[in-house]
């Protein structure tokens, strides 16, 4: 199936020729070249994206993707299904991580059941005005190690889903997209996704999650072996990865992926689940790789390998493996930062300060 | 001479009961204990300086210390040693990278001149509205390799300076202190007392600054071997280290250090200059450690073996070595944001999410 024909998606690749006024607008600026390290790539990027030299990221906006997984009968989390549809109701009420860094970050938050399968809590408490989209496409997904997680009928209508998302968020002049997402079970999924796409053996892309003791650890792995081994002439091709392994939520991420691209909006992935979806809308369509940010490295061993395939920096490392979208949201503070310095410094020439140069003419007598 | 008798200084250390505490309430907020990495160990040690379960930095100030230096005679960076007064006039117009990132997270910049040389051009645009403290001790230091840099004199009157501005800070109920310098040459002084605090080869602790080449680097080494050899005998107590090296920037930011934390606020360090002032407060008071955080990781090679000594871990490594504070301020947002989770994320019991140990009772059935 041609996902990118089904959706209609066509995503153009930054304009390399804005990356470089860019880079010549940095060297102006009143500090050493290069002195701001990274901040300055990521604010070079964005002018490329948003093809000027005032990129903003001051319209931030996380959509958190929340679903089951039918591979958690199996054992592969210390925490019981329910906690999906619980956690939906704190994010809906404002008390989880992703709450505090968000208004800390001043990013809007939009919480999505694309799958959840225990029943969500009433939030009769609506302070923190969450926009809460309830369209699931199935009750969880299937278990991966009996059958496919997905149908290819399933599958789509997430990704659609998530790619509609981002053509609203478009539509209301959304110009940083932060991917988020709830499902126990999901490191499960992401580790067997990792596993197919970079080849790796199981055992090194497969982590404790939320916090597998030994005994769950040993577990995962073998289900992801064994997920990897029964589906194996379903790994070819990327839409199948995903359509055999799951999840909703991450279907829903890699259209929103693609929606964003499509649209020319920057896109700050988060940790494991977040970047395996995004490692997916990458194989779908490369050029989307352009528009991604790394926004921290997390815990969770797979993650590395998938951020070294893309060759993608994350600007933090904080040890942090709680997903939600807690990282991305933490490193858009950081993008402002950068965009603040790009588009408000002075040059040498405005603020009459003396560059390099003039010393190494003085350095001549 | 009894730096901390003759300034009054007295500092408390953490109180560890009020940390404990505080990892009580970490692993009772809705999210795997541990989760959050860094930023929960943030919030505990800020519980414990502030002795409350709710912490806050919400009144953020940078303090930007300006000196010259007599070194800089010696051609140590490829920048003219005016540029130390036209930056001084780029903060007071706005114009810098610290401004623009202060900007973006919320705090306020105030510049001392505390020894600049050269004539601080005239700001007539005053837009930026930011406090310029003008009390010299002296015009920059004088060249280390031909005598100490400071008197004991002006080295005390440097760090009183910067004590005083602590003092001042906590009256306006500051809460969370950035560290910032400008002063051209100063990494070649930063370099001498790093080798002097550490007993690492001046080779090792010396690097580029502001964009050094071969030759400048080569020199740079060569003038802080010849700094440790001709001073030797005056390199056994920290204040002497200070006198003999300067600069005043880094006296004054030492003082400040003492002053934030005898005042019990939380410091945030800067770059390789800061984290020098930092080590030196921290030998004249090992409890003033206890009230420090470490913004992010210079490129500059010094700065890891001052962190290592220190055993801070920086929050962030982006691959930046300008100074001003810029490291200081933009880690400040991550402390906002490990506060915010910490104060206002629901607990398991508040939120009715299911713990770990449910699944641990259900999984004995």
């Amino acid at each position: 199936m041609n996902i990118l024909e089904q959706l209609g998606v066509k995503v153009e690749p930054v304009d390399q020729s804005w990356i470089t006024k860019a880079v010549g607008r940095q060297n102006s600026l009143t500090k050493p070249p290069g002195s701001l390290g990274t901040l300055e790539e990521i604010a070079c990027r964005m002018a490329g994206i948003q093809e000027t030299l005032s990129p903003r990221a001051d319209r931030k906006r996380i959509v958190i993707f929340a679903a089951d997984h039918g591979v958690t009968e199996e054992g592969v989390s210390p925490y019981p299904t329910e906690v999906t549809a619980q956690m939906v109701a704190n994010f809906l009420r404002g008390g989880a991580a992703i709450n505090a860094i968000a208004t800390a970050a001043g990013a809007e938050v939009i919480v999505v059941d694309i799958g959840v399968k225990s029943p969500i809590p009433t939030v009769d408490d609506s302070r923190a005005k969450i926009q809460f989209i309830r369209k699931p496409v199935r009750s969880g997904t299937r278990n991966f190690t009996k059958e496919a997680a997905l149908t290819e009928t399933e599958a789509l209508a997430a990704i659609t889903l998530g790619y509609e998302i981002a053509k609203q968020s478009k539509r209301t002049r959304v110009n940083l997209i932060g991917l988020g997402e709830m499902g126990i079970g999901n490191t499960t999924a992401a580790a067997a996704i990792t596993a197919a796409l970079t080849g790796l053996s199981p055992v090194n892309v497969t982590g404790r999650g939320t916090g597998a003791d030994d005994e769950i650890l040993a577990k995962k792995r073998s289900i992801v072996s064994n997920g990897i081994r029964i589906h194996e002439a379903d790994l070819k091709d990327p839409f199948s990865i995903l359509r055999v392994f799951g999840g909703l939520e991450i279907a829903g991420l890699v259209g929103l992926c693609l929606g964003a691209a499509a649209a020319r909006m920057a896109i700050m992935i988060d940790g494991f689940i977040t970047t395996a979806a995004a490692a997916l809308a990458v194989r779908l369509c490369p050029a989307s790789l352009g528009y991604m940010f790394a926004g921290h490295l997390s815990a969770e061993p797979g993650h590395l390998a998938l951020l070294q395939m893309l060759q993608l920096s994350p600007m933090l490392d904080l040890r942090m493996r709680l997903g939600e979208g807690t990282g991305a949201a933490l490193a858009m503070n950081l993008m402002e930062a950068a965009l603040a310095c790009f588009r408000d410094m002075a040059t040498f020439d405005d603020a009459g300060v003396s560059g390099k140069h003039e010393l190494a003419k003085e350095a001549v007598h």
